[in-house]
């Protein structure tokens, strides 16, 4: 399918214009757009404007409730507990990570566990604003179930992906990936893309190895079996139980400890039941702070400095290839096929909005 | 190689006289008797009395100092560095996990960094001990490098595990896992059983596939490159990247929090210089304790009750085997190989013991 450059500017004028149609203030629309043209800027297409569709459809029938207002259920002086009442999950994300990241600069630690939530988009950008204020920001979420445990053949964890970011130079440390293989994202692009799947990603009804992009995403829509597998793949000897139990770990700090939904029982898309769980240490409770972020860059200078595996010719630390990626898309563009392009222009079109107003009618 | 069963009380009585003999206390030696034996009750064999030799070696080598007091550097409300000053890594890890235990009792987090240390045993134990004391806890620790980062050639990171326990019903849940695709320790079995490693294990010293376990052991005792793959094999596309970066979380949250020596420069076997790190979470700051608990066992049961793959009949959650390897091992006796029984013979005449006081000459 036929790749074109979309101006980041111009995403990024779409984007906060079309929050807005929904009813999202302007302060949250621009922070919502943010999270999005985030991702596609660090490469994760999968968490980009690509899924504009599925919050838009979200929208549409209501498991998304834009004026819908979140509120804190239970708080003590390190923690609290929020319903966010179904509304969008990158608003209450925000102000969950604030009142973490304010926790944390009072008293060292901070812990904010959100319930009846709705999908935040990369959970490496909520981790990243901990980071920004000096902070360890650690962040996960639980989603629609769309992991396989090890030896079943049901979907009954979420992608529950890990996310930590912390100061370094030259880059700040970003980790953020899903426990499993690979997240929904991934099987969503090759969906659109028309690819079979690489083997060990994900298993057909019956628990067996499948290949077949479409047809795992179908059964994991119809909840009709099957699914993606645990980092760590399908057998004990490659670690499919590890993956596995850092996938039910994700559960543990979202899910179980906010009060939420577990996501065997989430709803399709996430449909107002996610959990969502924030971190922030104010790494200081282990001594001097500068001394702490030197150590950590000597580490990733020194990974990356160290010796290549024959047939390569460079090692990357976590947030490096985002810190490129995203200069590189400001200077060319987002990436943006044609499946995703008519998407668009078809949300426009029903919020009252003109697709060409914003990208020159070029695509 | 023949397997032979030691009756666990004899073994106890074993490793606690050793332990007195090497100069610790009668307490200290109970305690480390229990990590040591609690490893192999669970099926943990790389971890139990296998490893007697390391730490014996250790202590004739000076690298694990019996009568060092270790002591603390730094403390807040909320957390504490220690230095071990180089004794029994059990030794520090319980005074360690006591204080976490107690931070987190009286404000709800505890968090307590140990540098200078030695091999402390399965991180699971100490996880459990905040479990048990109705807390979740999670534990960390950082070893000598093993583990090549993904495209590299060197060992970079320790096996690194990941360990977290909470209290559920009918089994505590316990998850204790390295971030490489397996522990060092496995890598110490097959060679002391000569068998070969499965493909997706370890690489050699020019970065690529290597099912010679022998042969990547004595690569990394004599630092010549290769070393264990990260969770996630060698490839991006079944996760490497993933493995990896788990690896360096635990990094940071031990030796660049507790201000320690990086796992690609600790020395041999440890050498005093690993670091641990211990938090305890009060998961009682989101909200009734038992609800939470409550939650998580439901959680766990229907990921058992699950539909199984084709061709398989159970699935597991993570504390389950452990439960029940105890309860058999507990009445048919601990697992010990030829090799194991020789080498613990040598060690109780070298501190004056007589192996068959204990084993009244059965083995």
């Amino acid at each position: 399918m036929p790749y074109f450059r979309l101006p980041e500017s111009s995403v990024r004028r779409y984007c906060d214009d079309l929050f807005v149609r929904y009813g999202f203030s302007a302060e949250e629309s621009r922070f919502i757009s943010d999270v999005l043209i985030t991702a596609d800027l660090y490469g994760i297409e999968s968490h980009g404007i690509q899924r504009l569709i599925r919050y838009h459809d979200g929208i549409e029938d209501g498991s998304i409730l834009p004026a819908a207002e979140f509120e804190i259920l239970f708080e003590t002086k390190l923690s609290a507990v929020m319903d966010a009442n179904m509304c969008m999950g990158q608003v209450v994300s925000k102000a969950a990570t604030e009142l973490a990241i304010k926790k944390a600069k009072e008293h060292g630690f901070g812990a904010v566990a959100v319930r009846r939530s709705n999908h935040y988009g990369i959970a490496g950008y909520y981790a990243a604003m901990m980071a920004k204020q000096g902070l360890a920001g650690m962040c996960f979420t639980n989603t629609e179930a769309i992991a396989i445990p090890t030896f079943g053949r049901n979907a009954m964890l979420g992608t529950n992906p890990i996310s930590f970011a912390m100061p370094a130079e030259p880059y700040m440390f970003i980790y953020d990936a899903a426990t499993t293989v690979v997240p929904r994202g991934k099987l969503e692009v090759a969906t659109k893309k028309g690819q079979p799947l690489p083997a060990g990603w994900a298993v057909d009804e019956k628990g067996l190895d499948c290949t077949d992009a479409g047809r795992v995403v179908n059964n994991i829509i119809n909840r009709a079996g099957g699914g993606i597998l645990p980092l760590g793949g399908s057998s004990t000897e490659t670690g499919s139980h590890k993956g596995y139990g850092l996938g039910l770990l994700v559960e543990i700090a979202t899910s179980v400890f906010a009060g939420g939904v577990t996501s065997n029982h989430v709803g399709h898309c996430g449909n107002g039941e996610t959990s969502e769980t924030f971190f922030a240490i104010d790494y200081g409770m282990f001594g001097d702070k500068r001394d702490i972020e030197n150590r950590l860059s000597t580490l990733l200078a020194e990974l990356r400095a160290s010796a290549k595996a024959e047939g390569h010719d460079r090692i990357y630390t976590h947030g490096e290839k985002e810190a490129e990626s995203k200069a590189e898309k400001l200077k060319n563009g987002i990436p943006a096929n044609e499946k995703t392009i008519s998407e668009m222009r078809m949300i426009a079109k029903t919020v009252g909005m003109d697709f060409d107003d914003y990208f020159n009618g070029s695509f």
